[in-house]
Formats: structure tokens, C-alpha cells, sequence
């Protein structure tokens, strides 16, 4: 066993099995404790959320609770191996949850049959939390899950294997195109991968001002063309008019690739067919579709982010997500919704803009970062990112009229 | 508003809203700490879990984890007020396994149509815990659903308000019968009340060697008897074939009430028609069926309990529902049978027994405590509770075959 593989296996057994645990934020030591805690004093919130379903955010851990929720169809790179195998990740998430803005969250594993009855079942338990984090679930199922429970539910229902991901890497690259003089309206995208991230993120950069038509997304038999039988409805929005139906036929002279595709296909050929001043994403782990070392040595006129904490410009979700929910949680949002996102988005770009402290560039393991080729996204150990990227979601939140509390005093 | 109300209302609200929140139990700090806690190395527990399914015991949270779910239908004496409603219960029950036995523990309210949407709901995340504690559901709907959720679930499933209840009162009413002389296979048996309480109790005493035919059952309607058409399929198991129709017609020349009805409903005068050294547990809150003071006016040859703390002999669950579960985590228990319940009455009553340490004393806030009329069942502050409970629901799992681990070392 590798000494890696190893240590994360001891990580996960010790001190106790798993990551997380329960605490308590109030004094239970005495009998008078336990009966303001329990019987007969815990009557007077029951009384007071029936009365109004609000103050169970006032007297409950509720509004700052997130529920981390999947059915492991999707397991990171893995694939889908059933509910329970995807536990430490949820506990993961859980764990970083708490970790970079102070959310109790746990996970729940969901066993189902059918799609309607995982749908059913989190909408059933969805009013215990103050927002659900959906995780690897896989695609198409994952969108008509999203939507549905999005429809069903009084509280924020946010899948992030699509728009963290879309969010983190929409800030990433807006920025990788002002640095190379580029606008993203006039860009030619190339998207390698058509499940959750990649819909998601094409999306949301056509959101940003990107030409849905200059789109080219590809799956495993090809380019997504207009006159492909075997698409379903959410790889149709990206059907494009055209004869193209190669990588090799789409990427030449294209501005911008995309790769969430799960495998290291983009050749140092295809990448030299590319336009001029190129911004290539590509962020499948642990293979990014190529690697960087070979990509910059190919095209000096490169930028270039990988989802690997190993190279400059990792597109992690960790940039996101902790903070999305901390906006929506602190005004109460009911949802978050695309003006939310793209709150988040700009957020998270500008800070990339700001002078680094001492203290991130310590804990981030590097000597100087200054806004430019090797630095277009916020390290994940910015502290600053707590505050700014909530802040914006929030303020999002109340201008679109999804909150339901005002901006909280700074 | 009343003091009391005011500080149960302060207790819930400060420090913050709520009384529980997650912690980390793993170092959460660096860079390299995070590549152990979620990607890359989380992959290599999601990979010895989808090996084997019992590696969630080793590397995740699920072995001490207890959901505490409820749909709110019958929420403490309050009644059916929501799922919603019933959030600060369920926080304090979470409250209370923590504190008690280091349980990690939390709540999960469900919204549900049918109660087979219901049991779909809870069976569809229970692999996610390591048991599943249900509370404050309506009879006789909660019969069911416990019913089926044990035959679905891998975990243990235990009705609190059933069985945490039958098991306290069984431990004490042995107790008291026995220094008052009796055997409980001879005993006459009042219940009034027909609810899930009601009908749990007496079924574990008779477990514990009560007589099905000497038991009265009494509903809102009078006696529970055999040309009765108004029972449901629970109640009809105590349909006795009497002629008997009220309270007083049964009562008479009976060696033990329980009350379970929610009132003050048992005169002096029917006390006084009992059998010589009776015993009394009048277990309603906050009213109980006969305030002790008047009861033992009237006769000084009784044995009575309550469920209320500022009475001698509370019956009170946290006696038994910590550590049932911690005995049944302990050896990996896939139910919590009628083995372990036997086991844990027979533990609860045997600690009354022992000399009470000093601490005990104070923390109960009592100079001396010596078993006979006055201290038939221990206080709930005794910390022994947790070795000897836990300690004897283990042994019992294992030698009945339900648990899937050997002993731990004491």
C-alpha cells in the first residue's frame, strides 16, 4: 500500500471512524439544564414554531444547518458505486462545510429506486435544514432531480458538482480573458465532457456573455450536433448547426477548451490548432486532459488551470460552495438563484485581483502571487474569501428578492 | 410570560439558535490535511467501502451516529403540531444521547402524505446511521412503522415513546412489587391509556411475567374488552373478556395502575378501592393521574411513581435510551430486540439496589437515596447508568445473535 493511501485511510480511522461529530452549544450539566433543554422547558419553541413555522430558525439550529446529500451515483472520478460508498465524501464536504464558513452540516446517504423516489425522499426531510447540498449524482438524472426538488422545497437546493464547478471556473476565466485581451462574447469554446459540470458551466458562462452558437460541446461519440438522434434534452440547448464532428474539426482556432471529460485527450497537436493567446481548462482529476508541462512548452502564449492543487490556477469547488450557502444562509434565502451565482462568480475573480497577504501565501505554500497567467483564481486558503464571496451572495440575494432577512451589519 | 417560559425561550436562542452543532474530528488546517479529508485521498476509504460495505464502520461516522427522526404527530403532551414544531424535541433528544453516552446524534423531521411515504422516506436514508431512534409519532400509526422499518432497515429502529418508556416503567414496577411483596404473575394491572405508551408497557411486562388475561386496558371509551368493536388491531390484543366497563369497576381489589392518559384522572376514591400495598405510576405530564401527595394521603401502604422530576421515582426515558443504543452501537447490533430490552429493565432496576455515591447525591440534589418506597429506579444524573446499561444490552445483542461484533473490552 502506498505510503499516501495509507495515511488517508488512517486519516479517515483515527482518533474515532469518520470526520465529523455532534456538539452541543448549550450547558446540559445540571438538572435545571436539562429541563429547559428537554422536558418541560422545550414545549415553549415547540409552541412558538407552531405558531410560526420562522421561529424554528430562531430557536433551532436550522438556519445554519446543511444537509450534504447523495445517492453515489457519481463518486468523484469513480463512478457510480452506491449511497454508502460515497459516504466520507459527504462527510468531506461536511467537513469543509464547517471548516471555511462555520456551517453544521451532515450527510445523508439516499438508497432509492427510482428517480421520483429519491426526489420524494429529500423533499420529505428537506424542511429539517436551512439548505441541501446535492452531490454526486449522476447525469442527465441530476438536473430533473435539481429542478424538481428546487420547485418542492422551501429552502436553497444547490447541486455542486454543476455550479460550483461552473462558478469557479467562470470566475477563472473571465479573468484568464482579460489577460489575454479577449472578450468572451467573441470567443469560440470548445467543451470537452457533456455531463453535470460541463452543462452547468457552459450555462453559466453564456450567463456571463458567452455565444451559446460558438459553443462546441462534445460527448463520447463526438461533437453535439443538431442532427444527433441520441441526445437527451440538456445536451440538446448545445447542439450546434455544424459539419464539424471531431475535436480535432472544432478545436482548431477556438479561443477557450474546456475539459470536463474525465481523461487526458487533448493532444499538444489539437492545442497548437488552437487561436492565438488560448485559455485552456483543463480539470479533470487526476488526469487533466493534458498536462500543463506539456501544454506551456507546446504554446507559450498559454493560460492554462487544471483542477490539481499541484499546479497554479486550480479550479476547486472549495472556492464556492462553503461561501454560496453562507450569503443564502445569513438573509435567509429561499433560493440561490443565477443572480446569486453570478455574485459568486465576480466575487471570486476580483479577489484574484487583490494584493496577497503574508498569511495565504504561507499557507498556500508559495513565495508571491500577483494577478496574471499563473494566478487568475483565489488560493482555497484565502480567509478573505469568507467574507467577500458571502457578502456579494448575500447582497445578491436581498437585490433579486429571495431573501428573507436584510443584509446582516459587517 | 412566565420566568420559566422565558428562559426555556433564552436557552434555545443563545448562544445561538439551538442546542447542537458539528465539530471536526480530524485536523482541518493545512493543505495536506484537506488532500486526506476530501480529494484526492477521500477516494481511498470510498474505495474500501464499496469493497465492503461494513469499511463505513471504519472509516466514516455511521457506527456512533443515531438519527432522531419524527413527523411531529404526537409531539410531547402537545399533540399533532407538524414536523417543524417538533425540531427543539428532537435537538434535545440529540442533546441528550450526546451528553449522556457520547452519541453523535441528530434530527431529521419528515413532511410526508401516507405513512408509507413516511417509512419509504426513513428506510430510503437509514443506511446513512448507525440506528434510528423514532419519537413522538402517533399511535396507532407508529406501530407500523416501526413494524416495517425494522424489517427494512439493516440498524437498529427503536420507538422511544414505546419502548424507552415500557423499559423504565417495567424496571421500576419490578422494584416496587418487589418490596411490596408481590410477584407480577399474579399481579391485577390497571392501564389507563391506550397509546403507544400504554400498549409498550404492557406488553414488556408481560415479558417480564405478567399475566395478558389480569390486565385492564382503558381507552377514552371505558374498558378495552372482547364484544367491544371499536379497537384497532393493537388494542385488541388487549381486549380482556370481562364485564367490567369503567375505571372504577376495574380498579377494584388491583394491585397496580399505570397512567398513561394524559390527565388527572384517577380519584382518591378509587385508589382506596386497590388491594393492600399497592403500586401506583400516574405517569402523565405535568398533570399526573393522582398528585403523590394526595395519593398518599389516602394510603400509606402505596408505592407510587410520576413522570416528573420534582417527585420521588420519575420515570423517565434518558434512563434507557442513551444506552440502549450505546450498548447496541458498541457490538454493531442490527436490532434492538426483546432480549436487550429484558436486559436493560433488569440492569436499570438492579443499579437502584447499589449505594448511591456521593456525587450522585448532589448532582440529584438530594442528601440520601436508599432503595425501597422513595427510590425504586436510579436518578438520571447517575453516571453508572452508562457502563451498566450499555454494558448488559451488549451482552445481551451478542448472546441473542443480533450483533455483528464481539464484546469491547471493559
Amino acid at each position: 500500500m502506498s505510503d499516501f493511501k495509507q495515511r488517508a485511510l488512517d486519516y479517515h480511522s483515527q482518533p474515532s471512524p469518520g470526520k465529523i461529530c455532534i456538539n452541543l452549544t448549550t450547558p446540559a450539566e445540571t438538572v435545571e439544564d436539562l429541563a429547559l433543554a428537554y422536558s418541560p422547558g422545550v414545549a415553549e419553541p415547540v409552541r412558538e414554531i407552531a405558531a410560526d413555522p420562522d421561529n424554528a430558525y430562531k430557536y433551532t439550529a436550522k438556519g445554519n444547518t446543511v444537509a450534504v446529500i447523495s445517492n453515489g451515483t457519481a463518486i468523484l472520478g469513480l463512478g457510480n458505486l452506491g449511497p454508502l460508498a460515497s459516504k466520507p465524501v459527504m462527510e468531506g464536504k461536511a467537513l469543509l462545510f464547517k471548516r471555511f464558513a462555520n456551517i453544521d452540516s451532515f450527510d445523508i446517504e439516499v438508497t432509492h429506486n427510482t428517480v421520483d423516489d429519491f426526489i420524494n425522499t429529500v423533499a420529505n426531510i428537506a424542511d429539517s435544514f436551512g439548505g441541501i447540498n446535492l452531490e454526486d449524482i449522476k447525469a442527465p438524472e441530476c438536473f430533473e432531480i435539481e429542478q424538481e426538488l428546487k420547485r418542492r422545497c422551501n429552502v436553497p437546493v444547490f447541486h455542486d458538482d454543476q455550479h460550483g464547478t461552473a462558478i469557479v471556473t467562470a470566475a477563472g476565466m473571465l479573468n484568464a480573458l482579460e489577460i489575454q485581451g479577449k472578450q468572451i462574447h467573441d470567443c469560440t469554446i470548445v467543451c470537452l465532457g457533456a455531463g453535470a459540470a460541463a452543462i452547468a458551466c457552459m450555462e453559466l458562462l453564456i450567463k456571463c456573455g458567452a455565444q451559446r452558437e460558438r459553443i462546441y460541446m462534445l460527448d463520447r461519440n463526438g461533437v453535439i450536433h443538431t442532427r444527433r438522434d441520441d441526445l437527451n434534452e440538456y445536451k440538446q440547448l448545445f447542439a450546434n448547426n455544424t459539419d464539424k464532428r471531431t475535436l480535432e474539426d472544432v478545436i482548431e482556432g477556438a479561443d477557450v477548451f474546456v475539459g470536463v471529460s474525465g481523461a487526458n485527450l487533448l493532444s499538444a497537436e489539437a492545442l497548437k490548432l488552437m487561436a492565438p493567446n488560448p485559455v485552456v481548462f483543463a480539470c479533470s482529476n487526476p488526469d487533466p486532459e493534458i498536462k500543463p508541462e506539456l501544454a506551456l512548452k507546446v504554446r507559450d502564449d498559454l493560460i492554462m488551470a487544471t483542477g490539481r492543487s499541484d499546479y497554479p490556477n486550480q479550479v476547486n469547488n472549495v472556492l464556492c460552495f462553503p461561501f454560496i450557502f453562507r450569503g443564502a444562509l445569513d438573509v435567509r434565502a429561499t433560493a440561490i438563484n443565477d443572480e446569486m451565482k453570478v455574485a459568486a462568480v465576480e466575487a471570486i475573480r476580483n479577489l484574484a485581483k487583490e494584493p496577497v497577504p503574508e498569511e495565504v501565501l504561507k499557507a498556500s505554500g508559495v513565495s508571491s502571487l500577483t494577478f496574471g497567467p499563473q494566478y487568475i483564481i483565489p488560493k482555497p486558503m484565502d480567509p478573505r474569501l469568507l467574507k467577500n464571496v458571502a457578502r456579494a451572495v448575500s447582497i445578491a440575494a436581498v437585490e433579486s428578492g429571495v431573501a428573507k432577512l436584510d443584509l446582516p451589519a459587517v
